[in-house]
């Protein structure tokens, strides 16, 4: 058929064209369809929406295909139905229960990669993925496939550490890295940004120095210092990832596979051969009970296998934060303070968890090496100082960590001993203070687990860069129960 | 958060706003989160779409957004999160393999039809009907909540038919409605246009009359003389169908348990409580093979039962086209031709297939008439006038349909007797021919299986409105076997 263009002044992203729905069905096109728009012989293909209402015999183009095809407001161009990718009939296969091989997974994931696939057709996959049996040889092929169809940063026996996430605070990244890279093993490190969460490692990271690097520097670095604190978002590892994350946040939909081969094809991208998984477990967590840990541990394991890579994990105690500050400049802060200090600053949860996840590489690597004596031997602190130099700059000590100017802070309205600090609360007033966005704005915890707290101590320092915003965080934090108290005597 | 307004001169269909995906992200707000939008008080819903890329701190509104919150380009709104819908929680449930109950399930047609379900919501729930365990109870609550949520007629002991489709021609409708409604009994018929056939039933009546009714004209229509022959598109008759529909189709999908419901909810909305489910099997058909067509069968007359409905199948011959004419224009001239001849003239397999369905309708309403009787007595005709008129008027004369100018004759290369017709290329002639959207094009099959043909007769007339398609139409159709032929021995 031939259409009028209407063009819009956004980009989709994706090719999307719009086109009217009669037209469309009189085509034998369909909603989700892939056409081919052909202008004056340039060609390009496009997915076809056809539940936004335009004038008959037009086809709105945003700004990509606009460009891509080199066509203006009001130009006729040719709209012609294609034939559907082969990953089409794959999806179908799977959610006919059936297995698939690698070729048909990698056509998937290609196929989503290229904007090939609708998200409704994405949705189908992971739901079908959800529903029926996932072999683990299936797993290792999802897992090849988004590595394939994405960069790769070749680094010769590295070691990668992953945290399923979920508990305040445990900003343990930055410290491991400055411990392992001391110790002279690679950690080519890439952290996400807060999605949910009130802060990320990359958030936390660039409050310190710059963390958006392409590949290149970040091999630079890694070859230089042996370590990075790198944003991953703009890496393109396993870019297949992002697309099935965004379609499936939509039903908080959680697929264990797919989880799995998300976090070892971003590992197995970076040339990752030695991976510790954190695995918090408890309330508000993402894993609730032992069994649970136990069995994604054991998943988390053979899938490494499968890949040839030594992937083992720590189940930690998720229950409550760890370290004092909770969202960007609060969590630099405390990394700060335990690297200048040598270890002897800063709150020892944080530290603790730290020297013993960094220790339990070294001796996977089969290093005689121990965490402690880096960090307090001072090493750690220079290596951060040489990795953040290297990064172009930045600050290295913790006073120099600006905090957002409105502050208030909670006293405790009853004595005891803390019993526990409820991480929904937590992240609820960092991110109503203004986190991850503000990266001054969120909290300080005064107490932590097991802490004697008298009436009138202080509790939790709320930090905003906006009056309204903390105003609204502090009278959330006096009426939602961050801290609960058992008796003293108890411990 | 606050945001700008950008406005796009474009219509949505339904309530999508487009978000920055940093923007979105850093206010806890994802892909197909639904959102309220408040603009100095006045608030609506909406879907947010964050896979285009919009400047930050701006939302682009679709036309009905910008209409209902009466706001314009560059105003300031304020973009809250709202919480989704609990039919969310009903999808998961169901994709976690549960039944859902009445509630649960109207709660996801309900939220279908208002629009509060993205399309990957709606195709995660297909999926997972498709996948897991659909019981009968679940298809009646699923056909209730479709019929609930959408506008209902009350016609009395109303009876009706239809067929799941796949066979070219096939055009039993207008004749049965004219026997049926002749005989006494309310078949208050609403049909669709073609979507993926070369004609539907409404467009083939559209070529004789109006078929676009609201309502109360067809209560007017078949109260005064038993039938109708209306489009059934946009009646609003289980709206939530369309959805699902439009949905599925891009995975070809067809869950047999939401056919099943789409069909009975489309009758049961008008109030039929005798049903007459056509069944046609055979290569290029819906159905396959016995047992298929068996099952399908069992399955409509047990969710029938469930529903108060009398439902019962036919199981007929699908393999080769019914009727000589093919697309709109030429079947209504075979209705016509069968009609006016009093049942002398036209294709005799389209007026055999009518006059069983027809009988099989009056034994099931315990009627002693023969449906032969009521088209040889010229009966089924005037009713066929009488309804027309009621509707407005239109061509009761076959030689009054009009044809298109364009058109060639095929004939035979070979002779013998008709051995096989082929479904799948009459359909693709007809629709490169220009069907349905050209109503006067389309085709017609001079001769029908187990005919004899001597070397040079007429086969196929091919009609088309532009000359350009009728060309490529008849390469088709020489290049590709649409007859195959045997011995003229044999029979």
């Amino acid at each position: 058929m031939e259409a009028k263009v209407k063009t819009l002044d956004i980009r989709a992203g994706k090719p999307v064209v719009i086109l009217n729905h009669r037209d469309a069905a009189e085509n034998s096109i369909f909603l989700g369809d892939r056409i081919c728009i052909n202008h004056r012989g340039t060609k390009g293909m496009a997915i076809v929406d056809t539940s936004k209402e335009v004038p008959r015999n037009h086809v709105v183009l945003f700004d990509e295909t606009k460009e891509n095809l080199c066509v203006k407001e009001g130009e006729t161009v040719v709209v012609e139905s294609t034939i559907k990718p082969d990953s089409i009939e794959h999806i179908k296969k799977k959610i006919d229960g059936d297995s698939l091989n690698y070729d048909e997974t990698l056509s998937i994931v290609k196929d989503a990669v290229d904007f090939r696939l609708t998200d409704s057709e994405l949705m189908a996959y992971t739901v079908a993925i959800e529903m029926s049996e996932f072999s683990l040889e299936e797993a290792k092929d999802l897992t090849k496939a988004m590595v394939e169809t994405g960069e790769q940063i070749d680094v010769e026996n590295a070691v990668d550490k992953h945290c399923i996430g979920g508990v305040p605070g445990n900003r343990t990244t930055p410290l491991i890295v400055s411990i392992i890279a001391a110790a002279g093993y690679k950690m080519p490190k890439t952290s996400s940004r807060a999605i949910t969460s009130p802060a990320g490692t990359a958030d936390t990271m660039e409050v310190i120095t710059d963390v958006e690097h392409d590949l290149e520097d970040i091999k630079k670095i890694v070859e230089k210092t042996n370590g990075c604190f790198s944003w991953g978002g703009s890496l393109n590892l396993a870019p297949a990832d992002d697309e099935f994350i965004r379609v499936r946040d939509s039903l908080n939909l959680d697929p264990l596979e797919q989880l799995l081969s998300s976090v070892l094809a971003k590992k197995k991208a970076v040339g990752a051969e030695t991976v510790l998984i954190d695995i918090p477990m408890g309330d508000g967590t993402k894993v609730d009970g032992d069994k649970e840990a136990t069995e994604l541990s054991k998943y988390f394991e053979q899938l490494g296998q499968e890949l040839d890579m030594d992937v083992f994990t720590l189940i930690s105690d998720g229950s409550s934060p760890i370290g004092k500050g909770v969202g960007p400049a609060p969590e630099a802060r405390d990394v700060l303070k335990i690297l200048k200090s040598n270890g002897k600053e800063g709150p020892e949860d944080l530290k603790d968890k730290s020297i013993k996840m960094a220790d339990l590489i070294l001796e996977r690597v089969n290093s005689k090496m121990s965490a402690e004596n880096i960090l307090t031997s001072g090493d750690a602190y220079e290596k951060f100082k040489e990795i953040v130099k290297e990064q172009g700059g930045g600050i290295v000590d913790p006073e120099d960590v600006e905090l957002a100017k409105n502050r208030e802070t909670i006293v405790a309205e009853e004595g005891g001993r803390v019993d526990d600090i409820c991480n929904k609360y937590v992240n609820k007033i960092a991110k109503v203070a203004g986190c991850s966005k503000e990266k001054k704005s969120g909290l300080y915890l005064h107490k932590k687990k097991d802490d004697p707290v008298e009436k009138g101590d202080n509790l939790i320092t709320i930090y905003s860069e906006s009056p309204k915003r903390l105003e609204r965080a502090v009278s959330i934090a006096k009426q939602d129960k961050v801290y609960t108290f058992k008796s003293l005597l108890s411990k």
